[in-house]
């Protein structure tokens, strides 16, 4: 199953390096990772989503809570949390089909970051099936490159 | 100085622990990092931004190449690259103090994710000035959760 784990660590040196390093030890693979800074400049919160079987991921978040620097982790269930993830994508784009992106654009509440003259770089911000779709869209026109940011969540409680 | 790094790497067991050792190894410390899959499902791109010196970043960024997962290493220079990091935010807000929140996330085109009687949750996105100015004022309603995914960077060219 996939699992949406938030992770709030103590901003040690090599923590983060320790924490991934638990989940390849245990086999599972990681889709998505970010971590930033929270208020506490003293803090870091890691949100990582991975794929696994439910019993080994017990496991692993047992071994979370075993590290030193890991202060919490929150294994979110499904319609506890609110997530979101923000994309960029360049995408090839000339007089003809600039239109019709910037059409698609409003519809998904996306903005343009950035024009030259044969591309046009997007910002898009949504829960996951919303992005999984405006970067099917975009696969039309030519994708020329594309990052993401991986999911956040917080809790809704 | 600071630096942003994109990283772009196969999609292979293990390749983020590896990424990430190589600057725990330096004494380089993350500030933020985040990896997801790009266009191509066998590829992921990672963002990280770190601080250190000059010198070791060049040797840091050398290892990086050599390993053998890495496909591509970008150190971008300033003014090259578009950059933008999404934040979700839950906030203290009672009756009174709504409106007033609203009114800033008006003016930051922030989205109101969640509504609780006692809560609000807000997603914002921006580049790195405009985040730290958001966090700061929403400071002053008292910040109960935050989680930011880091910064993610294309090229202008």
């Amino acid at each position: 199953m996939r699992h949406t784990i938030s992770v709030l660590v103590e901003n040690k040196f090599g923590v983060l390096t320790r924490v991934t390093g638990l989940f390849s030890g245990r086999g599972f693979n990681i889709e998505t990772l970010n971590v930033g800074p929270t208020q506490d400049p003293r803090t870091s919160r890691m949100t990582i989503v991975s794929v696994g079987d439910d019993q080994t991921l017990v496991q692993v978040v047992k071994q979370l809570n075993k590290l030193v620097d890991v202060i919490e982790v929150k294994d979110f269930k499904e319609n506890e949390y609110v997530d979101r993830e923000l994309v960029l994508i360049k995408v090839k784009a000339d007089a003809k089909s600039r239109a019709e992106l910037m059409q698609f654009c409003d519809i998904f509440r996306a903005k343009i970051v950035d024009v030259q003259s044969k591309t046009l770089s997007i910002e898009v911000t949504g829960d996951e099936s919303k992005i999984t779709k405006f970067i099917n869209l975009m696969g039309n026109f030519g994708i020329l490159e594309l990052t993401r940011t991986g999911k956040v969540a917080l809790s809704r409680k």
